[in-house]
């Protein structure tokens, strides 16, 4: 019923944390820092810097110069706990371990979030290989047993995506968002049922097919299919006869029968060539 | 340099929380309670649940019976500000929103990072699908566009991984440990160089080569590899000859070869049948 004990515990609790407008303290400026400022970027936070000039790398500069609406540089050291006023996040990136130890004891003290970078021990919480393709976020944690593997395994997940998948999950999402307009409400027994009918929606339509959802075809799909109670193919939506697959080219020019039928005038040619020669 | 605008922002910042023997109170006692219970028991907090027990499901009193070490469960409802006392997170698992609201401000009011179920805009942060195999995890995050989605791309990731990736991310943790007792140290040189031959390690064997290393094995790859400055594949460790690659079937038995095979014959017993049908 629950998870074999063997498995359970030894882990971390992940978790997508909500920046939107949030403040976030970034001490240092090097390259750490810099992929700290895409993070934060990614969730929608303000971040302010706390950086001197001269240990600024070249990819912070660059987000700096990029993003002046959501980051706010200051070319010095931080200063004291007067820098944590209505911060909301803290992440240091910096070399003096002692520093970093100083800035988590004092976000501790203010129970603020801190991740000091390459310091777990200091850390309320760590981040790990992620990949991103529009809404769709995944993240790769090894519980500390090392960066390598975790890079491994993004390369591993990347492959398993056709890329699509992004595009697809704004499309439902979409659908999703003109459903509750259709069929307002929080909860309940239509809200069972608008759930049940995303879930088949998505189960029937597969990830390329999804991708084809624009605006024309999601009204379609909602009269057709919502307000019917039941959930079209999207050929049956389009009014093409069923096809069992829709390959890019037709079947003959597959690697298989090209294979195959190579392989059958090969057989033939080297028997004709074979029995030519006994005559 | 960096990501593109476009690809920036909209999303949420992904990270491991760390919850080790910290106080987690769950209020809440149904089905999405004991998925909780569960996403704590992986981080090693410990868990307060608060639930009268007539709406205690099946699955958390099985929790609660199984670990009575990490679950303390008070059958009633949450009383007031005073139960939040020493708590470093609090999730709700409530059928009453206006319940989970207060409990939400509360909890903001303190300082306690807060999740309530189901109300997304009460949230400091989400949870997302998830998929664990020993030191690994894996965490699918849609942003909100539904959790059927996430659920395709969770078996979609499960579907490529062979299921040796968390025993493997296991080894690399323990040669990485033995490696910083023979070399140990934070940072410098010796740290980086020690970060090289870990990456050349991962980068050499595959993740099924790596789930070979055992005790002998990895102090003779430290002894051979590390003390000599070079990275061995575990066939010249082994002292074995080196394999190109170690298909399970011989490669006459693939299935392109045998339809070439069979074709070839094909294409030969058409032919001589015609050749001898004209004679």
């Amino acid at each position: 019923m629950a998870e074999s004990r063997s498995s359970v515990g030894g882990g971390s609790l992940l978790v997508a944390w909500q920046l939107k407008d949030k403040n976030v303290l970034i001490v240092g400026g090097g390259e750490v820092a810099s992929q700290r400022i895409e993070s934060v970027l990614t969730g929608d936070g303000l971040i302010t810097l706390l950086a001197p000039s001269k240990g600024v790398h070249t990819r912070t500069k660059h987000l700096i110069d990029t993003y002046p609406d959501r980051i706010t540089y200051y070319d010095r050291r931080f200063s004291g706990p007067a820098e944590l006023h209505k911060m909301d996040m803290v992440l240091t990136a910096l070399d003096d371990v002692n520093r970093s130890r100083e800035i988590c004891e004092l976000c501790r003290k203010a129970k603020i979030p801190v991740n000091a970078a390459d310091i777990p021990d200091l850390c309320d919480f760590y981040f790990g290989a992620q990949v991103r393709d529009g809404p769709l976020q995944i993240m790769i944690s090894t519980n500390g047993n090392g960066p390598r593997m975790a890079a491994l395994m993004k390369k591993k997940i990347e492959g398993a995506l056709s890329g699509k998948e992004g595009g697809a999950i704004e499309k439902v999402g979409e659908l999703r968002a003109q459903l509750k307009e259709r069929a307002p409400g929080v909860g309940g027994p239509l809200g069972r049922k608008r759930m049940k009918w995303m879930s088949e929606v998505c189960n029937t339509w597969d990830i390329d097919e999804l991708t084809h959802l624009d605006h024309d075809t999601i009204a379609k799909l909602l009269d057709e299919g919502w307000e019917k109670n039941t959930v079209p193919t999207l050929d049956q939506l389009l009014g093409r006869s069923k096809q069992i697959c829709s390959p890019r080219y037709p079947a003959f020019l597959s690697s298989q029968w090209l294979l195959a039928t190579s392989s059958f005038a090969l057989g033939a040619a080297c028997t004709v060539l074979v029995l030519s020669r006994r005559k």
